[in-house]
């Protein structure tokens, strides 16, 4: 029995390192997790009961693939909201934007296609586009989003099939792309005829400055598929994402949803419209944002005090992540597995996944929203102590074999 | 933009007419529809206020990609009482048991690769299937399950990575495969060291006779991948399903699993595992046995008494279809499609999308679940009356071009 040559990739994604990460006694700055105490358990129940009680026959029943109708209509009406005109029928459902990010990519690679993602990147979407064997572009971030010159060139002479950006508070850097380079890449994206892949699960997350268009937004020849979820506005249990995408490729995604799981769950997506009619689910962003913005200030605060100078960190304007930067060649992976998971059980994301071929060390990914207050401070005077330390006696980090 | 070469085959599964025909004027034996007068509602709900009230901070959270312990374990000692050794640490929970195909698919098939399904097979599996560009040998369905000489030649000419197989009352036949060829399965499975896909989702839905040991459990060399799901036997908008596989092969579709959407959603995962703390399963599946063996015989009876000397069909001991045959060349598409539809407003699922790679025209899946008894009787007395016209006026049936 011989696997499939994608599991030459797809077998150590780094996905589940990253849960692993993330034991009792672990302080864990690694995760992607929202602050649990900000799940609107009881208002979600309520709704749930509501859609068990309502008498619709066929809530249990199958539904459709592309996904309740009347919650479609809910997000189109809040994505309009934010100036992108969007119908229900533009949308489909998604088991998580991660599902989105897995059906874009079947819809459009073929073994060798190229592909173009910012460096670093999303770790989930790395473990997806694996399964379908494309070739890679890195193009590196910069500090107001992907480098549009080292994009251009890459479009310039290599064949590819699609863009994947994270442009509003970026898996992992928390970068923010500027609107000359949403506009770029657009412009771009026509001129060499390429699809842009617009994840975009913490748009809504922002706590510092003014939201920008959405790429989506400025799309005018229907090349855009857009992504979105409630996993972080309201909870990653649920499972529910969407997808908004110009009516011939909807129709191709719908197609491969219905092959790969049916569909997503009528009870969930009813339980959802019920809370977004019994709710005010902007009331309770809002709280989330309040939440998150104290958290990263506090984060920010505690890597200015106890970080070597040596380090470079970032201040995002939202999301769930702040990027850090050691000296090159510093190796943040065996920095974590060798001195600071083992004697001081503090974890984060160490770059060297996140880069679909250049395995870069000397960065980490760390997260704000799930570590408590406490957390925060004790967790990075605990990193800022042990990176002083490693880097002043730079034998201590051994190089991995 | 150009789509993935999988796009040829995945832009028209079928499902979606599927789905399409079974408007509210409609009599359908087309779905795969369990009867919603069934579901357990009030307990579902009940189930689902005491996860939320359960006080587990962790319900809303990201959980883990194989699938929340304690309902894993309650699957394994079920699968352990019918015969089949399976511990927790076997199982990974899937979106549905279609899920399931998908990703054994993924682990599995490089474009090109051999792959065999029974003909007819199931419809969503070809779905599944065609987005990995499979080479499929079809090997015909008989009486007591697939053919297990044709299946063998197979074998021993061309190179197969796996066996697609639906054991217990198949989709579309109803059709139970003998214990003298599930032992020859494994067989030729090991002899030829293919995989078998064993796709179960009716097992428990067992209506006259004794059940079989599955083919799982007559296999040593860990060769079967195993699927269930709660879809049939509980309610098919909870997208839960399970899959039970060797270690080796479960860690890697743990991995894809991750990369296609993450995990399951902890919340129904929890929800079921309430339901099933409180409630007992097994006299739920009698009562649904019970009246699926009232609305089976029904449908047999209607059968008897009204279809056209001409038409064959069986009596299946369990699951959700009867497969009925018309004389070669009768295309059950084309009158579905002018007559039975338009004039009768009756439908079904024709055979012709039915076959991977033959398309044979004259057969027929009818659902008997779905439909209520009065249907049964009207609908069938309907279509017997309609199929006796159209043999005796053979250019009613235009050819399709």
């Amino acid at each position: 029995m011989k696997f499939a040559k994608r599991t030459q990739k797809t077998g150590k994604s780094g996905l589940e390192d990253l849960f692993a990460a993330s034991g009792p006694n672990v302080i864990s700055f690694a995760g992607g997790y929202p602050d649990r105490s900000l799940f609107p358990t009881q208002q979600l129940n309520r709704a749930f009961k509501h859609s068990f009680t309502s008498g619709d026959t066929e809530l249990l029943q199958y539904a459709s693939t592309q996904g309740y109708l009347p919650l479609r209509e809910k997000i189109a009406a809040r994505l309009r909201a934010t100036g992108m005109p969007t119908r229900a029928t533009d949308i489909m459902m998604t088991q998580g934007a991660q599902q989105g990010i897995d059906l874009v990519a079947r819809l459009m690679l073929d073994p060798g296609d190229g592909l173009v993602v910012e460096a670093p990147t999303y770790l989930g979407a790395l473990a997806a586009f694996n399964a379908y064997q494309p070739t890679y572009y890195e193009v590196p971030m910069q500090d107001d989003g992907i480098d549009i010159n080292a994009l251009q060139r890459v479009l310039m002479s290599r064949s590819v099939k699609f863009i994947y950006t994270v442009p509003d508070f970026q898996n992992p850097t928390g970068i923010v792309m500027s609107l000359a380079k949403r506009k770029a890449m657009i412009r771009l994206a026509n001129q060499y005829d390429v699809m842009i892949l617009e994840d975009n699960p913490y748009r809504d997350l922002r706590y510092d400055g003014k939201p920008l268009p959405t790429i989506k937004s400025l799309d005018t020849e229907g090349r855009v598929i857009y992504l979105g979820s409630f996993s972080k506005i309201l909870s990653p249990s649920l499972r529910m994402g969407w997808l908004v995408a110009a009516p011939k490729l909807l129709k191709e995604l719908i197609a491969l949803k219905g092959g790969s799981d049916l569909e997503s769950s009528n009870l969930t997506m009813h339980g959802i419209n019920d809370y977004m009619e019994e709710n005010d689910l902007d009331a309770h962003i809002k709280q989330i944002q309040d939440r998150y913005r104290e958290k990263k200030d506090a984060m920010v605060a505690a890597m200015t005090r106890y970080m070597p100078a040596e380090a470079h960190f970032n201040n995002p304007d939202g999301g769930f992540f702040l990027w850090l930067t050691m000296p090159a060649g510093f190796d943040m992976g065996a920095f974590m597995k060798q001195h600071l998971l083992p004697e001081n059980n503090i974890s984060y994301v160490p770059s060297a996944n996140l880069y679909a071929t250049s395995a870069q060390v000397n960065g980490a990914r760390l997260n704000f929203t799930g570590p408590t207050l406490d957390q925060i401070d004790t967790g990075i005077k605990a990193l800022g102590d042990a990176l002083k330390l490693a880097l002043h006696q730079p034998t201590l980090v051994a190089e991995q074999a």
